[in-house]
């Protein structure tokens, strides 16, 4: 049973622990500190990515133990202080998280999650955190991209034998629903979180009977009004497809039934599926639907689409679970802030690359909206900040930061940031899975402009800054100069 | 609590029960069948693949129930009758599992994997152990290359952040364990595993002292023996080694302690290394290691060495545990054979590509040793059959059919298959994790061609095929030609 004997509460990287210990001989354990979770590129080189798997996140953080046998485990290791390990006996978390609601439409840098407690507790959060909200982030993300491709054709996730052990299939599932398909084959998902399952018969249910025709008789006399019918065991165009017609005939209309759809799981779809159309249509079956899988993808579908393949619905699989073309989100956990003196100071990573240099201290991002309600940019500003667009509202383009710009008056400032967890106790609570994803359908149709959904060259979605935070910043990475400086001048006799 | 409420019994294709539950009206439900596991090609276009996962796929079969809840959520659904829902109120899996030890090294198309059982029963196993096998097999054989890319340079697995969730990091550290790596940041895989663990410092343990030198000193207070910092958070040569150098003259020498190594995961870690290994010699650190990590892979490791990077150990994360390169690896689940009036029959699987043909029958797999006991091919054989190389043995290479070939007198056959599971009862036992990892070692060193081993157009194992094997697999295409020539004869009208 070595397996199933998880308490995930382990699921943490070994620095963690170390560098917690060794807070609590720097008499620093319980100094508060912040911590934002922020992704610095959309996979795909897309103009986006959708922020999910909070739900999960937060129970994971809320459920936070350790175990009498965990603590044994860690003794045995020689590496921890005692106590350290009786703060693990009695540990909750009891910090705050602030996040972005699930499903949000979310850009490079922005501070999705920000955890604020002690150095002890907060280091304990990366590794699971990060996991969850990566994994379901660039699941629905990818997913994303196969709904826009399939131009309102419906998906269905059949990727759990490809996905990377059981709970990707599971979360992923979730995340993919979350992305905009309409149901998955996976039935763990389906009873957990209320998707809708779907699937029919594999190649092994045709080779149980005699023939083709049997097995397709048998099924649908078991499913007479769910008969969707996989055509390609021996041979579609001569065996599989007269069959199915043959079974819509002789057994499905003179019970009042419609065959509704067939599949196909190998060869050219395109050619295939015109071929498929052209005789279901002409054996007077044009309501017959035809369903496509095969290592699919968004770039195979909007071939097959070029192509003008005639495709009701499809089945996508391993190329989702495990987003095939880009199967990492690259989520990281950085210091925000840290505790001196009793006041919060804000720290920043400076980098030898501009992109990863941090965005220091308590912040909000707020999704600045023109008057056709479209998203124009998001801005930062320190947390403590109001955005009042009611007159002209001057801001920073920090990639262009010596022009002056303003939001005109009219324009509206929603904050994303919201207080999820406070004192270790949630206070705000998660939208259901239905309106999680009909909120990302809401925002990619209504609000984020089409020229940022595209797969080639999206329009690179501003994120600005308010004058006031833009310069404490500035000042900080001008300290942080000086600080390198002067090290370096130390080292320099 | 939702996410935390599994029952991974219910990792199961929708399609699983809809056929399953469709048995029961045909009548087929107790029919005996067999289903092999096998995939098609090594990832990354590699010679090779080692079998890994076949623990936790164990326990999960073993452990496959519906819970009250499980049933009366597939009630809900409508789909399926009570005399099916009856049936998995009780179910345990009764029937045979057959497969390669873990560990083994495996090549296409072999049987690694094989399930005897009720169709009923064998439709459920189908999901699940093969995200399992899928997964840990993909990270195992994707770790390998990155050993053999080290050329002994020990290799720790740092990847759980970037994991397709929880169990894909903690199953991934133990796949990449048996691949070949030493360690791993995961602690719950520790924990579960008895993997070792490691891991030191992250950029916030600096961020959250007044200066470097304080974050280092602090560090080496409480880990004087294990004193591994972490030197690119502001300046790698004109800050992080200057101060570690320090601390090694200041703070350990004095104390009969040693700096143990620095790591960077940041800037061009070929050009710095070089530079730290030159400064380090020249403060009289020459035991100092040096650790880089940062998004490497077989690939950019291969490259840092070509380049004489100066590095003595690796940390290897989200191109491992993702096996980003090619994230898929592509098991099936097929069927083999049929009860027919009480006998079993052999069922092939055609396809309009000739690999995609399945091998027919119950089968078993041997490997075929030479005098030097390098492993020369695989062989393919009835179950039933025996191996005697004693004198010459004739056997079929089905990709050059017409050739008549032998194996020499004093060659060695093993098999590869062994009973594991019988009337639903473990018969045979896994070995520790620690031997399967050395079982994997030893083949690479001792049995496998090196040939077979590289990354460039590696040699591609033999699969062989026994005469009466090979014969009955050509009468049962030849069987099923004559069946599809009917069928479309019968549409020809």
């Amino acid at each position: 049973m070595e397996f199933s004997q998880h308490n995930d509460g382990m699921m943490i990287d070994f620095y963690e622990l170390t560098m917690s210990n060794g807070f609590f001989s720097s008499g620093k354990a319980s100094t508060k500190a912040v911590f934002d979770v922020f992704y610095r590129h959309n996979p795909d080189h897309g103009g986006f990515s959708i922020f999910a798997g909070l739900g999960q996140a937060l129970e994971w953080i809320l459920n936070l133990r350790f175990t009498g046998r965990d603590i044994d485990y860690l003794k045995s290791l020689h590496t921890f202080k005692p106590e350290f390990l009786e703060f693990l006996r009695d540990f909750r978390f009891r910090g705050e998280v602030r996040a972005f609601d699930e499903g949000t439409i979310m850009y490079p840098r922005e501070p999705v999650i920000t955890v604020i407690g002690s150095l002890a507790e907060c280091m304990f959060l990366e590794t699971a955190v990060l996991a969850i909200i990566n994994h379901q982030s660039l699941i629905a993300t990818k997913a994303r991209r196969m709904v826009r491709a399939a131009q309102g054709r419906p998906i269905a996730d059949f990727g759990a034998r490809r996905a990377h052990n059981l709970d990707a299939a599971v979360y992923g599932a979730r995340a993919a629903y979350i992305g905009g398909l309409v149901a998955t084959s996976t039935v763990e998902a389906g009873e957990l979180f209320g998707i809708p399952v779907s699937g029919t018969m594999a190649h092994s249910w045709i080779m149980s009977f005699d023939s083709e025709y049997d097995a397709f008789k048998a099924y649908a006399e078991e499913y007479p009004d769910n008969t969707v019918l996989l055509i390609d065991t021996y041979d579609v165009m001569r065996s599989g497809l007269p069959n199915a017609i043959r079974l819509a005939h002789e057994y499905l209309e003179p019970n009042g039934k419609r065959l509704k759809a067939v599949r196909i799981d190998s060869g050219d779809l395109a050619y295939l599926s015109k071929k498929m159309r052209h005789e279901l249509d002409k054996a007077g079956l044009k309501d017959c639907g035809i369903v496509l899988t095969n290592s699919l993808d968004e770039f195979t579908v909007n071939s097959l689409l070029t192509q003008g393949a005639e495709v009701n619905s499809f089945g996508i699989g391993e190329r989702l679970i495990t987003a095939q073309s880009e199967p990492i989100l690259g989520g990281v956990y950085k210091m925000a802030a840290i505790e001196e003196g009793g006041v919060m100071q804000p720290r920043i990573k400076i980098s030898e690359s501009a992109e990863k240099i941090t965005n220091p201290g308590l912040k909000q991002v707020w999704r600045i909206y023109n008057q056709d309600h479209k998203a124009v940019a998001d801005l930062i500003s320190h947390d403590t900040e109001t955005v009042d667009l009611t007159h002209n509202f001057h801001y920073i383009d920090p990639v262009n930061p010596w022009r002056d710009r303003a939001f005109a008056p009219g324009f509206e400032a929603r904050p994303l940031q919201h207080l999820y967890v406070k004192d270790g106790k949630q206070v705000r609570e998660q939208k259901p899975l239905k309106e999680i994803r009909q909120f990302v359908i809401e925002q990619l149709s209504n609000e984020i402009w089409d020229e940022e959904q595209r797969f080639e060259n999206p329009h690179v979605h501003f994120l600005d800054m308010t004058p006031d935070y833009y310069r404490m910043k500035m000042e900080l990475l001008e300290k942080m100069r000086q600080k390198v400086a002067k090290i370096t001048d130390s080292f320099a006799g």
